[in-house]
């Protein structure tokens, strides 16, 4: 099996890297930034094109890697003069892993169907450190007979692998993984800030948190961060907005009440609003904190 | 070291019980259900009093453990025609484990300064079992000289214990640890709904979110009971009310922006009102859920 990589910015790049350590044939890559696809190429020994079609003939699989809704509807365009993955792409199998809405996903599967391609979904929750390793949690769906012939290169890249169902299914569910992570942030955010404000030791604070039921993953990875006020980007809080706005249209849609989602998302196009959205997500700790508030 | 009793529902009872098996002298019980210490005087070979001052003249060291701010302030009053623990208490020591307002444990601090005694709080974030095992998590605060000579008993009761402060402040942190758990809840009752709403499986998705950055320790104590409507009491919604009350007033007091802790104290206002404060805090499922709403 070849295959193509669409989008080699420092995720995309990775996981090439990754599929050429355990002997894939990564056969071409594309970026938007021309120059970026053809450092990497030169790093791997393929080649770079400039020619979405040009990808899809080369390959038979293309894993994607895109930014947003906006890029993925782009490189899989159903305008006939533009350039797309769709052209000649009957047979490809497309392994779409960026984090974009649900309904993109469907719309995508619904093009690649019409043309005889099949599209699988990969959503990660991880990052770049494990698109190296090939450590990658992935939550896949789509088109399951496809997403057992990529089975294997999934494998190669990620540690957990679940098939969670048919199209836009993984993105409903990343959506829902980074809503409730977005939620329990926030709330440590609000946490924290009052213990501070109460004179409380926010080390120990955290250790008491660690030990009792207000324990969570985000006190683990983001709670010393906001005490330090150390906010280097892992996942930007715009990231987060974003996401958690996608999570928020479904529950919209679903009639849902979401009081802690609406209050979480309006914390995070706060912090963007203020500038501080390539801020990790740990900085939402700048907006609740009184001596820091900007 | 005597110690008496004042409050045995199935904590001060488990605790007492505890200190019995350790080799305490438990010399005096008090309730304001006097069958209830009788009860557990007789199981337990000790007295029973229906009088406050006598659990002061009996014991060097009382433990208490009641159930509300007015209860604490009754126990404690200082209304000399009133009976209350204040009396003839000199040189006591007043161990006090029932879940108020900070602000409550600093008037009783005060009372008991006044008058030669000295109180300690300890706020316990575990339940009837680890009462009855000796194994509840203690959050101290308070007198610290105190502390210290009551903390033989207070490890035969936990098994974990940290001194955190002066008075209110062991109460302070058991309402952040109680605010922080409680919006943990509401936003993980927010993303099983929508996963619900949106088809999918929730005990996979329950899975793939102890996985990732979703965790938390909610997930693992209230996420099954959520999708089996499994609510039977452990710690009521009326109590994560009341103590997510405690921790916004202390936010509201330092001014600060908690708009996920005021959404959170808000559902479980709404689970009182609608007459579901007496299940326990997994219920809010039961507000979130489309096809459970009261």
């Amino acid at each position: 099996m070849t295959v193509g990589m669409v989008g080699v910015g420092r995720m995309g790049a990775n996981m090439a890297r990754r599929l050429v350590d355990t002997g894939f044939a990564v056969t071409v890559l594309y970026d938007r930034d021309p120059e970026r696809a053809t450092a990497l190429a030169a790093e791997l020994g393929t080649r770079a094109t400039t020619v979405l079609r040009e990808v899809t003939a080369a390959a038979d699989a293309i894993v994607t890697v895109v930014s947003d809704d906006a890029a993925m509807e782009a490189i899989f365009s159903d305008d006939p003069h533009a350039d797309s993955l769709l052209h000649g792409s009957q047979g490809s199998i497309f392994v779409n892993c960026a984090t974009v809405s649900p309904a993109v996903h469907v719309r995508v599967d619904q093009r690649c169907t019409a043309r005889g391609a099949r599209a699988v979904e990969a959503c990660m929750a991880s990052s770049i450190t494990q698109a190296r390793d090939g450590t990658l949690y992935l939550m896949c769906g789509g088109d399951r007979a496809a997403f057992d012939v990529v089975r294997p290169m999934l494998e190669q890249l990620s540690a957990s692998l679940h098939f969670v169902g048919g199209p836009g299914k993984a993105a409903e569910v990343k959506a829902l993984v980074n809503m409730l992570m977005n939620i329990n942030t926030a709330g440590l955010a609000e946490a924290l800030a009052l213990g501070h404000a109460l004179g409380i030791d926010l080390t120990l604070l955290r250790t008491i948190f660690s030990q009792t039921g207000a324990n969570s993953r985000v006190l683990e990875t983001d709670g010393a961060d906001m005490q330090a006020r150390e906010h280097d980007v892992y996942f930007s809080a715009a990231h987060a907005a974003k996401d958690s706005g996608i999570a928020l249209a479904l529950a919209h849609a679903a009639g849902l009440h979401v009081p802690l989602a609406e209050a979480t998302k309006a914390q995070y196009d706060a912090m963007v609003a203020h500038g501080l959205g390539e801020l990790d997500k740990s900085g939402i700790a700048e907006l609740t904190f009184a001596d820091r508030r900007p």
